[in-house]
């Protein structure tokens, strides 16, 4: 591994203006070529995006002494103010961000720094203060919600800070099954630093092959695997934080009533409060057995009600997910199975890893059978499991043909999920007919259960031929009125950022804002982490 | 139900200087008054407890105009000064507030105030503020931890705020089961609803009978049933909160990433930040079948290690418990079963409820088998499912004797269970002999186990002959180090109060507690809300 770059073997660093590995860029499958001019009519190829050594961007307005000052804290040679690294620091990957990487003028942050201990973070942090320059924590890289965007909020200027180094296994106590990670370890370090041992996390979100441990504890992910091993925040059993004003060490037990549990509140807080260094988390023996089924069920409706069954039975998969009507006809275009769409209705992938795993699955498909749905064997399920991680380098493709793509998420309880679904749906829809004249393609799946309620994730395309940033801003708020409206949450695992920053009071109540930014002030009073973020920013200055 | 007491039918009001109801008193059972002066030596009876009428208290320091404005928030006939009110909301029911009821002269609060709905509790909060009195949340008055003091800080006077007749269930949503309850309702109420609906709760920590939904979220409770239906913070899905500076109301969908989980900041606040008036929770169908199985294991090591190998493979018992040696033999002494006791090593119960049981409880067998359990059937069990709520009775009995009787929690994880539960005991047994030359005899057991570790839960008696209250602070303060020393939490599921407040910044750091305490500041910047607990007092006084 090499842990300079903070990427194990074979991962490159992901395209500055697209997903992931150039290597692994997926084409568009023929059918869904053929499909889209019928889904969404015809759309526009867009300019050529311009090269990474061609954009134009503000040059660093960090003196001379400034590096030196951060120089001293992280070592000169982790200071980086290369036209390069800013630019790859810009922002995260949202369709957004890429649409932004595609302009030939780009706001970068002013420099970016590579602390490599905790401490040094606490130095950056402490410079920064003195030096009146914004920080923002940046771990892989992948915020979907705007929380990289290099804002400066009231200060001088702002750096990025890459977390990459702060990369390892610190400590695993195999007895307990608890394992501390440094932040800046992405998912498959994680994983194999602790497959080395015997264990594994479980913890697969879409960005897994570049988001980082820290980025997962700061944005409360969620990963495919939900159902078996729990929300990442459930997995959370410690973790270490740099602040402006104080470090945090939190987790002696897994069950504590020694007041609030304060972890919480840095589960969620996307970098306004603090840095992650360390994050404890809890592991288990890497499964040796696994089962994969897929089921067919008549419509999106019955698979929700089966899914809400298997919740509450606690009938034991791993993985649970039912795409809607939908998404299973655009899922079989791309494996060439076109043909079988209007046979299908819905689609349920299933997973069981562990022990147990014949007993489980025979619960679980006793609940599935009985509301209809029948089982399609393991290929689609297999098929699901290889191109989990494919949607991003999809959307990149969809993009170059000029096609709109982006993606969405909320929850709420059983009895709602329906009634939200109809709402997003219909404010997408209605959005970009209304503010693009575009037609628009929706699809959604259940990926997350639980007793009292799920996740439901949007997948959009949209035949949009004008100002696709323009356009989707304005869908966007639509949709996170309706989300709110409908009683989802603004976020299930995107998290808040500043994209859904405005939308956040609405959700937790004035009060509840007063108390991130009370948290906020206190921790921060200078204001220098991630400013606008999350809450709104008190531009306080220096002077108080 | 008689909503205006807030008690269900046949539970009489909480005796005043005792545990629960004087009709449900158990004497010791001869074979444990056998063995006590075995144990500890001889012991003093305690002179005669005083009469509920004979305490000395000093008079109320509220005025008419006080009592009349408060009158105008909750109605005057709700706002009690009677002899009799103060003194039963005077504390809670760990031994020293029991002791502390024993003696002639007692501090209580000044008056009682009784709101019927949220807007009144809000309104007494905004009154309290004006006329500059503290207020202590009052649930079912249960608290071990002294969070029940009446404290009043830096204030003129200090009120108890019952509440009691916020008692309900305000919503049932049976497809996601998920149920809105007053923060009044005490568990036996708030099953009995649920119960009609054919849902339940499934939250019974041993204060069962008499403690209240906003309690169990208020102080992070963990019940009986945890194994099965989780700690209850983790049973709660929303709450309703009134402080002095405004409402929240939070919680829109099982899993979210909207921000920090605020709930959490609320869930261990004993009350510090504001006034929990409803909870929303999780419940599920009540279970139609139950499996109850006791287990003999050789000694508690290997028993705890059988514990931890069932919560790592996730089994499934409902309830899972391990005692140590020495409260097996008690117990069986209690059972008219000594003779039994060397056999007997250290003791597992198991019970197993809702679906599938057979398989559960088949999966955890051969766990227990393989470390050399025994099963001994259901009798055990089942005489520990009926007795469960007992241990509070058998105290005011002991301490009726002259046996000085408490208990205390801690958790960790497995790694260092052992050696935690070795400090603790040794902290105890060398803290009564050190501080008052007595004998002690301490009890163990595993209740509550998570994957990665497990609380521990002693019984502690002793045989001390002088002032009780004086000898065991000076032993709590002993154990209290020698937990944070060994890894532990100060508290799995008690809380922190006033008694543990002391040792929560070498948990937490002081960074924490300036979280805790700038959280505090910005809800309640007069410090009205029980001042003294959880955090430090801030003597800001009413000029801030």
């Amino acid at each position: 591994m090499d842990r300079e770059s903070g990427r194990i073997d074979g991962d490159r660093p992901m395209r500055w203006n697209g997903w992931g590995d150039p290597a692994h860029a997926k084409d568009l499958p023929l059918a869904v070529r053929a499909l889209l001019p019928l889904l969404l009519g015809r759309t526009r190829r867009p300019a050529d995006a311009v090269e990474l050594m061609d954009v134009i961007v503000a040059p660093s307005t960090l003196t001379a002494e400034d590096l030196a000052a951060f120089g001293r804290t992280v070592g000169p040679e982790h200071v980086d103010v290369t036209h390069e690294a800013r630019i790859r620091h810009a922002g995260g990957r949202s369709t957004p961000d890429l649409l932004r990487r595609r302009a030939p003028e780009q706001r970068v942050p002013d420099a970016v720094l590579r602390p490599g201990t905790h401490d040094e973070v606490s130095a950056v942090l402490a410079a920064a203060v003195e030096l009146d320059v914004a920080v923002i924590p940046f771990g892989g890289g992948t915020s979907v919600v705007g929380a990289l965007d290099p804002d400066r909020g009231a200060h001088r200027a702002v750096v990025s800070l890459d977390l990459g180094r702060l990369s390892g296994l610190i400590a695993l106590d195999p007895v307990s099954g608890d394992a501390v990670l440094a932040a800046g370890t992405t998912g498959p370090e994680a994983e194999a630093l602790l497959n080395a041992e015997g264990f594994e996390l479980g913890h697969y979100p879409q960005s897994f092959r570049y988001a980082t441990i820290g980025g997962f504890a700061a944005a409360r992910s969620s990963g495919q695997n939900s159902a078996g091993y729990g929300r990442f925040d459930t997995m959370v059993t410690g973790i270490r934080i740099a602040t402006p004003t104080g470090d945090l060490e939190l987790g002696r037990s897994p069950g504590s009533a020694a007041g609030p549990d304060l972890i919480r509140v840095f589960l969620g807080s996307e970098g306004i409060f603090g840095v992650i260094t360390e994050v404890r988390v809890r592991v288990h023996p890497v499964p040796q057995r696994r089962i994969l089924e897929s089921w067919s069920v008549p419509d999106f409706t019955t698979g929700a009600d089966a899914l809400r069954r298997v919740a509450q039975s606690a009938a034991g998969p791993t993985v649970i997910r039912l795409s809607d009507e939908a998404e299973t006809a655009v899922s079989l275009a791309q494996l060439g199975k076109i043909g079988k769409v209007l046979a299908k209705g819905a689609s349920i992938v299933t997973v069981y890893e562990g022990d147990d795993i014949e007993h489980r699955r025979s619960r679980t498909a006793e609940i599935l059978r009985a509301v209809g749905g029948t089982s399609s064997g393991e290929s689609d399920a297999e098929a699901w499991l290889e191109g989990r991680f494919d949607g991003p380098y999809l959307r990149d493709s969809l993009l170059d043909a000029g096609v709109f793509c982006e993606t969405l998420e909320t929850a709420t309880v059983w009895s709602a999920l329906s009634s939200l679904r109809d709402a997003v749906t219909s404010a997408i829809r209605e959005g970009f007919a209304a503010e693009a004249g575009a037609r628009s393609y929706v699809m959604c799946h259940i990926s997350h259960v639980y007793p009292t309620g799920a996740s439901l994730y949007f997948t959009i395309l949209a035949g949009v031929r004008g100002d696709q940033l323009a356009a989707w801003e304005k869908v966007k708020a639509r949709v996170n009125d309706a989300i709110l409206e409908a009683g989802g949450t603004i976020s299930h695992h995107h998290a808040v950022g500043r994209d859904h920053a405005p939308w956040l009071a609405q959700e937790i109540g004035e009060t509840g804002v007063r108390i991130l930014s009370a948290i906020k002030r206190e921790l921060d009073p200078h204001g220098i982490l991630n400013p606008g973020a999350v809450v709104a920013i008190e531009r306080t200055g220096r002077t108080d």
